[in-house]
């Protein structure tokens, strides 16, 4: 089969030999993946990853109770019989690997081999192009699954990027409050067009008046940001991750009582409601489509450009 | 009146002006005082600060409704006509000073300027040497205020100082497994006497177990290993305050969905009642006395040796 390949560095592979389910893996035949920042800080070493990269994607499985099914799948794959897993945390299972990011390949391929218990079917009125975004959708969905909003709650969205308009989407159903922050005209344009108030990064004023900042700049500015504007007691959703050790002073965290949440993976069920409901839109999102086969040259447009969100064609080709 | 001033260097006035009075604040004649960590990192510049240093302290109001009778004072002096004041947060109004450490004196003197309403009588029953701890009391006690603790949360407090042992008492009245992680033999063992476990941190195993883990090391090693210990989805309490910026990688927080609450100044009245009903046993943490003309002395004592509280004698002299 074909699939993206990262070691010392990212490859198309034309003839690597299909993955061998293991425990109750199925195979699911890839029609559409999309392309994430975590993608892309693999790549720059995040995590040491090596193997077939791509954890968003919708398919076909080719075998269990699904088989023959379009399904999208859970990023982790836990061990089930651990502590944590018995705690009812499997997203945190000490011993799970991830699609297309720690020890298990993933989704830029013709086939990616997902635990059954992962599998969630798509609805038929949930095009392929919409499915791909069950993951990050349910990654927006975690914000709220953490902490309750109210419909008061002033929110700030530090970045307009792929997951940033996600969150922004999902949270201005909540809060009457929303405002995303970022510095790419068309992105804010997008989210504007959502109904969704947005300010350019340039215009930012650094008052602490919010109650809830969301960082999903991918970038190490984005903490720091987010403090200087959180109010006392206010609470700072982290969803950045970077590679590496970042440099910032702790004391305002303190000083100010600010309450700093990680977040990460979410409810498929959940999301995949909100894609079949409408209630987030994301048919403003996909910037930019390539063939499996030209996933290199997709990778290197996603990152070198100001792009959202970027699909790969699997199945079509 | 004599006064321990900090500039570009502690030292002792002999002959400092009594401080003036502004607002609604009465003078407070000190009898005790207590040196804090804070007051230590005040040196080291943190906070810029300059002038009389102290702000844990009991004296006798000289005016005002407790003319004559024992108070201890809240140290966070808030405007109370901002938004953040009506908001109901006057510990954050952004015009406040602190005592002793924010454009205030503080209480490292004869006298201190206190606003009225910050005062607290104290009661009869309550002596000096152990009403001078209201306010690290108050301190450790805002963890509950901002944190429901359940029995059975697995509790981790790191460091054995004075803080520490407040926070790790206040918490073992709130849970049954909580461990006090320390590098202090003495200290550790005045935690067992008071029936609380202890570790040292040489045989503290990196296990992420941890429900909660209390930062209360004053040192910058203290967030990394408090993330080396706590579990997934679990909550790390920032009490300490350090000068300057920390490096340190902050993808586990996302990655785990760890969250850090930080946490400072706590609830006056519950810690008087604390101290008053035997909640809280100060009994052996006094390690050193000093009379206020030898507290150069005494900061440097609790700086460089591994003591508990250090208390300066205000009133005796």
């Amino acid at each position: 089969m074909r699939a993206i390949v990262l070691d010392t560095a990212v490859r198309l592979e034309g003839n690597r030999p299909a993955p061998t389910p293991i425990n109750d893996e199925v195979l699911v035949r890839v029609r559409c993946a999309g392309i994430c920042e975590t993608d892309l800080q693999l790549i720059k070493g995040y995590m040491g990853f090596r193997g077939v990269l791509g954890h968003e994607f919708v398919g076909i499985a080719e075998s269990g109770p699904h088989a023959g099914q379009r399904v999208v799948g859970e990023i982790n794959c836990a061990c089930w019989s651990c502590d944590v897993c018995e705690r009812g945390l499997p997203t945190h299972c000490p011993n799970r690997t991830v699609l297309g990011i720690v020890n298990h390949d993933g989704a830029f391929a013709d086939l990616i081999a997902v635990p059954q218990r992962n599998l969630h079917p798509v609805p038929d009125t949930i095009p392929d192009d919409v499915a791909v975004f069950t993951e990050p959708v349910a990654a927006a969905l975690q914000i709220p699954v953490q902490l309750d909003i109210d419909r008061a709650d002033r929110i700030v969205v530090l970045g307009d990027g792929r997951l940033g308009n996600l969150c922004a989407q999902v949270l201005a159903g909540l809060s009457d409050h929303v405002v995303v922050v970022g510095k790419h005209r068309e992105k804010l344009a997008l989210l504007e067009a959502l109904g969704i108030e947005t300010v350019a990064l340039e215009d930012l004023r650094k008052e602490r008046q919010a109650d809830v900042v969301v960082d999903v700049t991918g970038s190490e500015t984005g903490l720091p940001t987010a403090l200087s504007i959180v109010r006392p007691r206010g609470t700072i959703v982290l969803k950045t991750t970077i590679a590496g050790a970042q440099t910032l002073a702790w004391a305002p965290f303190v000083i100010d009582e600010v309450t700093l949440v990680g977040s990460r993976c979410g409810p498929f069920d959940r999301a995949l409601d909100a894609l079949e409901n409408g209630l987030v839109d994301v048919s403003g999102l996909v910037s930019t489509r390539f063939d499996l086969s030209r996933g290199v040259e997709a990778l290197e447009h996603a990152r070198t450009q100001p792009v959202l969100k970027v699909l790969l064609d699997v199945a079509a080709s």
